[in-house]
């Protein structure tokens, strides 16, 4: 149930003295021969970290991955990107890699420093921490505002699929302050990694918002080693698919419900749009409207908001299409809008999770998207983050 | 100092029973011939009376306004269609007007029906209010969550322009929630006003934010009646459109500082971007982005989450330009990025206005945007609202 829920990984969690009482520093090591791939924020102000590991990626098949918490090594100009290149050549040196077999991730504050003498004495700790039970300590050490631990665990004959995540604040698609890695005893080729990957992060990590953030640090990273005892043909088994997709909604779901200050789930359904990504852009809009997930968190069920967020859902430099005499829209399972026509029913929003079912009538492009309230603990989070 | 501040205008509110114990119905009328013309919400959900005043728009020059608050008529059918035909129909009767001379606005509750009954009933009190000194009833009656009214006036040689306006909250750029009418006595050829609007809008109303949010209703009107002293030539005074657009940025301001919840007001400068669009897109994401407003809120001087959402600034399908090592940052007058480096630099965030410059170094666009905190407050008005 964790990073090394798969064969031959092993991982750790130590404190290194970034966070003053917490784990900060993660690392995570595939025994065999791996492949992987990963996949970064699209912010244009990419952290070091993304920037070392995107460049170490193009080099190597990653064999680790170190992930620090409390600073986030971003917005540090050129000071950053060697601080981020140094903890990948002292960790490849610590774990007899190269340095490209290495990838960094780091969370927390940007613009400040990373303390790279702590980072490099934490990490000869962090190396003789690893084991096969240190899934748990690495989940810890990769936290910031979350409340948990985020693990997630599936597989199929022969084979398991591990992952583990950090999420809270800033979570959005394009992977916003989010990091997660995924890892598995199933063989897969170069290039494969890459190829499985993309799909299940699209209808998971990028299918989520807190806050509608996006973040400079995040990555989902894939490391596959084929320890297992899958015998596989030319294509990946359609089994191993589906675990790796299981683990990273399950991951997702898990940031989601583990939002800054969130007390209600709502699951967004679009249908009937002209296209998927019309519909995407449709339930992403509702997703971060502040006026329905404040609507959420006073348990209003406030479905004009929803409505009005649909309107206004940024596409191709305009807005997605939406004809308000065709929208059917179901709250909770109850019918308000028909066709355009407002329906004489009172639905109820208690607790728990709010299904919104959006209905175009203009095509055939579908979405969903989960996302949370927003609560008053969002705001003190936030305002107190850094202080 | 209002929109009765111009000659031979006069206005009313007055209290028809939409609401429980507010004034909820004002009507703004020229009295003298005039021009006009009005800029409205692109959200594609748009409210019956958004509708039916574009509809009127094309067939006539509006000489009266009337304004509803408390029910937006929003996602409310063919009915609420006929609702705001019926309220504009009786309100010219009663001024001796054509139906497409009176432009219907409304605010509130989207989802809702309009209480025809009530509007009908309360517009002959309306009508016989109305007076040059009714300026300030008609600001107090188009208010929802404001906490007071808002209103401007600018002149110059034989004229007076004036303007009331509403927003608070979902108040962001393409007009939302916002009502806004302004009024005044120099003289205008047909075509003119609209041409003369567009751009004073773009840089007050469209140039700011509070909570990111574009509504179902929102409307600026301009009437322009030629009852002063002016005898102009074949283009339009530069005095004019200077009042015009000093008229609109004050009631824009006004309208941030009143945003729901607000405890500080953020100026946000964007230059050297690859084009103006694009500097106004970050702009407008700094501007919208919850983790910077959340910093504002806790008085944090956070300049890290801003770099975080102009690198994340929606444009053309992607994000707009930014090359982190030419950023150059200020925030409240101390450089805290300079080409990319940060700078052993500690900004102070106190209260009052703060100041957010940003250059990106890529080319000449500017633009600047005017936001403020999301609090405590946001949350509270927003959760409770309907209920």
């Amino acid at each position: 149930m964790s990073v090394t829920a798969a064969r031959s990984f092993v991982a750790s969690g130590v404190h290194c003295g970034i966070r003053r009482n917490r784990p900060d520093l993660a690392v995570i090591r595939s025994l065999a021969r791996a492949t992987g791939a990963a996949m970064f924020t699209t912010n244009r102000a990419r952290a070091a970290p993304v920037k070392i590991s995107v460049e170490h990626l193009e080099l190597a098949q990653p064999q680790a991955v170190v992930v620090n918490s409390g600073v986030a090594n971003a917005a540090t100009g050129a000071r950053g990107e060697l601080d981020a290149r140094a903890t990948a050549a002292e960790a490849a040196r610590l774990l007899d890699l190269h340095a490209e077999e290495v990838l960094v991730l780091s969370t927390g504050v940007i613009g400040r420093r990373l303390p790279l003498d702590r980072v490099l004495a934490g990490l000869p700790d962090a190396v003789r921490a690893l084991s096969p039970q240190g899934g748990e300590a690495a989940a810890e050490a990769i936290l910031t505002t979350d409340t948990g631990v985020k693990l997630a665990r599936a597989g199929g004959p022969g084979f398991t699929v591990g992952g583990v995540a950090k999420g809270s604040g800033m979570i959005h698609p394009n992977l916003a302050t989010m990091l997660a890695v995924v890892t598995t005893d199933y063989p897969l080729e170069p290039g494969e990694a890459s190829e499985l990957l993309r799909p299940a992060v699209e209808e998971s990590f990028n299918s989520i918002s807190v806050d509608g953030e996006c973040s400079t640090n995040d990555t989902v990273v894939l490391l596959a080693n084929g320890a297992g005892d899958v015998r596989r043909g030319a294509d990946p088994d359609t089994a191993f698919t589906a675990a790796l997709r299981a683990v990273c909604a399950d991951l997702a779901a898990q940031i989601v419900a583990d939002g800054e200050g969130a007390t209600v789930l709502a699951e967004i359904e679009v249908g009937g749009a002209a296209s998927d990504n019309e519909a995407k852009a449709i339930a992403r809009r509702i997703a971060t409207s502040p006026l329905v997930k404040t609507a959420l968190f006073g348990r209003d069920a406030n479905w004009g908001r929803i409505l009005a967020a649909a309107g206004s859902a940024p596409y191709n430099g305009g807005f997605a299409n939406l004809d308000p005499e065709r929208v059917t829209l179901d709250f909770n399972g109850v019918r308000v809008l028909a066709a355009g026509a407002p329906q004489q029913a009172e639905p109820k929003l208690d607790g728990g999770t709010c299904r919104i079912g959006l209905e175009l009538g203009l095509g055939t492009g579908r979405a969903s998207y989960l996302t949370s309230d927003l609560s008053y603990d969002y705001i003190r989070i936030n305002a107190d983050y850094r202080t």
